[in-house]
């Protein structure tokens, strides 16, 4: 499932939007994740491709059905009554229906349908839906002080600036503000949202319907899953936002969507709306190379690597088993999906078809005016890259080791923000401010569920021996002298961290936490003393990272503008890579030939559920929905053409992790979908975009439609979104 | 693939024909395995389903072009040429193929072209091509002196009958005779086939094209294998079949088939002609139930922990791993064949519609006047059935130990041939006469190459410990006298067998089998001993199963009376269940929808070929392949629809194991296609064709012509196939 945005942390916090990328390609058939003001640029295309409305409806995100559309938990969603019922992906609303299960009620396994709006139950109290209100461009304020700086003076004039807009843009209440970077640097805008902040459960399959297939149909078609979870906004009395209280009373949302009553089928257009994570589809041509040629193949070793290290230190150790479950699903999931994303780039030969596209815009530029800036722009940011990528084998390790441990990783979190203390507030840094306390001590204690000494020395101790192999260039001495320099030295050392240190306790870790800075100088705990002399080389490493990171934005912008101007020079509109603000894409419904021989058909039917069904997960639909399927009794859900039940479908549409949960709406702006997944053989569409390739996997609503009618029936939803009862 | 014939031994050999199945099922859309003589009763439908010759033609199994089909090791095959050249695939004749490698000479992986016929090389001495030239009825002579008779003494008296029609038949020279059971005992034929004895190696592309996709690909659509080869059979100066002799000239086939240069698309009329093994359609609905409830069930259990069993023996032993590879390799290959079978069976939900079948043709009975006599059969053939059942466990155990064993099978089989030795000739049991001698000496011999003691004693060990585990009344006094009684015995009795045998020595074996009978009996050799106090309880299950196969051959055609009459009085003709004899079967080129939101596509191409290489076995695609694939040079080859090069295609014709090689046709007699598999949802297919799942696949005879004009050219070839250059 495209899962929630994973911000990508390298070693230690830095600005989000410094490390989301953003950029613009030349728009190949149904192509593109489109800022909604940039609709009416490409009007054209999409009434060719059957839009049937105004697109200048759309461009407006402050306007319906625009300001229907709504950013839930880490994913999309939109409002589907007038009452702030909210429609998102089961996947998405996950982590509120296990807050609400317990030992007695278990809703993930059984499914839930409040009777009414008082059984409605509470989210967990940081789950949050954020409606856009604003858009506004402040490029010339963010780089106001930027100008004539270079590398980490530019990337903190940039840091400091938006920090400074986004801080006064919250005086306002319950105004939450980000900055959005467009264009890799090129322009930057203040995006402003409104923060619900009580959010109830409403209806929910159970598991076995909403997540049917599991990690086996994950990135699969054909598809038969029902994930979909609605929710409730909820407001003070006042009708603003507030923290959960019973006194509180549904959101009455300035627009909602329509679900529709129709059939849909191949061929037909659909658009969708939503918040797209990271994109990487106008990075330089080297960028792509470097991808195909060390990061996905190193990726792919390492994590299997580590996966391995994982499987064998806790062969024998059931508890340990348990404890490393969720990192090892996190690893595996990583490397399907390096392993996905580097066959679908070798599929689409994407290195050489950006290489050529960029060499024949570098000759567009011949005999123009600003040829020659641009040129110098683009080999210094060519520049940058190399120097990134000399030591990018050694800042993977390094980055790995502080994301696979747990109690390394909570020695260098004690010590680092210790350090960020001293520092006045504005200047602390992100993820170590006042307001992170709260979430850095949860971390914290959550070590104790996630950690085994046995399994985490071996694993530290297999990524420091490969960090010994790497060229003496890129060895670090602070991590020469905690670990040393020979594989007997380093197992050793690793081993006395352990022995030595109190950190496996909880309570620890949280007074270490709490400590002030001398107490902390003070201690002997090896971890903590190890973290510390760490440091220095953490902070060399941040340092370098932000120069390189403040360099590409400032020379970025030229590469963007070459590709801009030549693609209008071909009369294509370019759109800026996914930095999870708001996009539409739009496209159809489409078969997909994934490979010679065979063809997928877009829409599933409950005969494969049928089929899958083993009776086991996650392949075990419920009896419920089993025995309304043999009853064969689907109303006016049904797909007439084929005469049963449809499940999912297919589309064309440009979507990536952080689309789960938003809605796909037919030519007339109806809602026939909700996103929840991709296909497989479009893992790469991150950095290109295959038209043969690359699709979106959507909860056909007929199918949300018979379930809440015929299976696990709330005729007052129904009612309330204004739908038939069957 | 469709393996060559697999002879189904039961404990010890008997009459072959006693244990092919024969029968007859509702001709529903395209199934059918016809006897040629059939042909002309359902020309209408050959006719409405595109065939535009003259189905009479195809009746005359000595006649064009049925005698142009010829049987090639355990497959099938055709003469392609006026010059003996036979079209077979490269696994049915992928033994000629390793006989003539070495090790400086690997045509296994470089494939082979000969310049010249004085460059073909000879098969090994036993390879044989069947040409069959007759077909008489015989089921008078047959059942003569079985009249009145029952149980074993039908038996013997059929069996008796037989080998005495047999050896009659084969007093003319080269004339190998068989019995040929038909509609499970009704009818007997004599089949008389003329056999070929020199055959030699003309054309084989390399593996990794003839087997492209290996194990991996296996039962799978898409399917991208130039599974094919061509051989050629020579004869004497005097045109008579001979051994191998390099004065041999090459054998003027009574007819040959003409390779196709039309193109062929989805629908087209395909119609194909082998020698398909064994089914079971027309088996009575208790035996559906007895194979879907507990054979395959219990089958399957057994072969995951004999593989368990082999592989955790064989762990640390990296010798008795190679040793035992081919056996395990035959384990998971049943296994998953069981398990294919199975799903199969129950995704056609095959026990129900062959029961509602049944208690229709039961009914249809009333009234008739055999009703009652028919009845009074069926249900004696029933309660053979049951009381087989009652030891069907124990039967498979010990059907097992013998099998998967390979010392204590030698010492049984050693045993068992001094036994028969003391008969007169005609009284020997089949596979203990004088002519299978040498076979057995072979089997001794190679021995060697399969067996490692501990591996052996482990599995023999936990087999006896299944067995234990039976109810007592299931128990062989022998067995227990051998083995003992509780597990601590039955490891002590097998490893003293092994600790103290002497026939892991090659020639020890050899020299006890070729011991008298009293020295034989005088041997101290525990295993040998071991076997001599099981044979009583051997020979005991080798009656009763006699018993029972001839109570059901008595029996049986009641059943298929009942049922030939009930499909006649519904229009519909009936072929026999397939037992070895050539067979015609007509369809067309079809997609499948494997799945909900899935269609295969009926034709792959030389794409798929590229998708799948990885460069390592069984994808790893020769470079000349690549090249010539990247050069996109097809010539008249390619397919015009598709704009290149076609590789395989899917029929739903009717077939089994047996119908490799078979010659795929087009409605007007060319040769278009060569049967290579099946595909995995048809692996049921043996016992219930469902037209949703049945598929055929086959090399596309464009891919052969592309690959023996443009990548391995052998112009030569093409030539005497009267085929264009390129």
């Amino acid at each position: 499932m495209n899962g929630p945005t994973m911000r990508h942390r390298l070693l230690l916090p830095a600005l989000a939007y410094a490390l989301i990328a953003a950029g613009a390609t030349p728009a190949c058939a149904d192509e593109g994740m489109w800022m909604p003001s940039q609709l009416p640029d490409i009007a054209g295309q999409m009434k060719a491709a059957g839009f049937e409305g105004r697109p200048e409806a759309l461009s407006e995100l402050a306007q319906p059905p625009m300001n229907a559309v709504v950013k839930v938990g880490g994913g999309s969603g939109a409002f589907v009554s007038a009452d702030g019922l909210v429609l998102t992906n089961h996947h998405v609303a996950f982590g509120v229906i296990q807050y609400n299960s317990t030992s007695g009620r278990d809703l993930i396994a059984d499914g839930f349908v409040a009777a009414d709006r008082a059984a409605e139950l509470p989210a967990n109290p940081d789950y949050r839906v954020l409606v856009t209100t604003g858009f506004e461009r402040i490029t010339d304020r963010v780089l106001a002080a930027a100008g004539g700086k270079r590398g980490r003076a530019y990337f903190d004039a940039v840091d400091a600036a938006g920090k400074t807009a986004v801080a006064e843009c919250e005086q306002a209440p319950a105004q939450r503000c980000s900055i959005a970077n467009m264009y890799y640097g090129s322009d930057f805008y203040l995006v402003r949202q409104l923060e619900l902040r009580d959010i109830r459960l409403v209806y929910a399959p159970p598991g076995s319907i909403g997540n049917y297939g599991g990690e086996v149909d994950n990135f699969m078609w054909p598809r038969h899953s029902g994930d979909f979870t609605l929710l409730r906004a909820y407001v003070g009395p006042d009708g603003r936002p507030a923290d959960h209280s019973p006194g509180n009373v549904p959101f009455k949302p300035p627009a909602h969507l329509q679900m529709s009553t129709r059939n849909v089928k191949q061929g037909d257009y659909a658009m969708l709306a939503g918040y797209p994570g990271i994109t990487f589809r106008h990075r330089m041509a080297s960028e792509f190379a470097g991808q195909v040629e060390w990061q996905l193949p190193s990726r792919i070793a390492l994590y299997r690597r580590m996966i391995e290290v994982i499987e064998r230190a806790g062969a024998s150790d059931a508890e340990a088993r348990v404890r490393y479950a969720s990192q090892l699903r996190g690893l595996l999931n990583g490397l399907k999906r390096a392993q996905g994303e580097l066959d679908g780039l070798r599929r689409s030969d994407a290195v050489s078809v950006r290489r050529a596209d960029e060499t024949a815009m570098l000759a567009w530029l011949d005999g123009r005016a600003d040829a020659d800036a641009i040129r110098a722009d683009i080999a210094a940011a060519q520049a940058v890259l190399d120097e990134v990528a000399a030591t990018r084998d050694r800042d993977q390790l390094v980055a790995q080791i502080l994301r696979q441990t747990q109690l390394l990783r909570a020695a260098v979190t004690v010590q680092r923000l210790a350090l960020e203390r001293d520092k006045p507030g504005a200047e602390r840094e992100s993820g170590y401010q006042q307001r992170d306390e709260a979430l850095i001590e949860g971390q914290l204690r959550q070590v104790q569920r996630r950690y085994a000494p046995s399994v985490e020395q071996a694993l530290l101790t297999d990524l420091v021996l490969q960090y010994l192999t790497l060229p003496a260039d890129q060895h670090l001495p602070e991590f020469d002298a905690v670990f040393g320099t020979s594989p007997e030295q380093v197992r050793a050392s690793v081993g006395a961290l352990y022995a030595g240190t109190a950190l496996g306790d909880e309570e620890v870790r949280v007074a270490a936490m709490q400590a002030d800075r001398d107490a902390l100088a003070a201690s002997q705990d090896p971890l903590l003393r190890a973290a510390a002399r760490l440091m220095p080389a953490l902070l060399r490493l941040e340092d370098a990272f932000k120069t390189h990171e403040g360099e590409l934005l400032r020379l970025r912008p030229a590469y963007m503008r070459a590709l801009t101007g030549f693609r209008e020079a071909n009369g294509q509109a370019v759109y800026p890579d996914a930095n999870s603000t708001l996009r539409v894409s739009y496209g159809r419904i489409s078969t997909l030939d994934p490979r010679d021989g065979v063809r997928y058909r877009p829409l599933t039917t409950v005969q494969g559920i049928v089929e899958k069904h083993t009776g086991e997960e996650p392949f075990d639909a419920p009896r419920p929905l089993l025995e309304a399927i043999a009853r064969g009794d689907f109303g006016s859900t049904a797909e007439p053409s084929l005469d049963t039940q449809t499940v999912n479908f297919m589309t064309n549409l440009d979507t990536t992790g952080g689309n789960s949960g938003s809605p796909v709406l037919d030519a007339e702006g109806r809602l026939i979908g909700l996103n929840f997944d991709s296909n497989w053989e479009a893992v790469s569409a991150s950095w290109m975009y295959d038209p043969r390739y690359k699709r979106a996997i959507h909860v056909d609503m007929r199918y949300l439609r018979w379930l809440m009618s015929k299976v696990y029936p709330a005729p007052h939803l129904l009612e309330e979104m204004r739908l038939p009862a069957e």
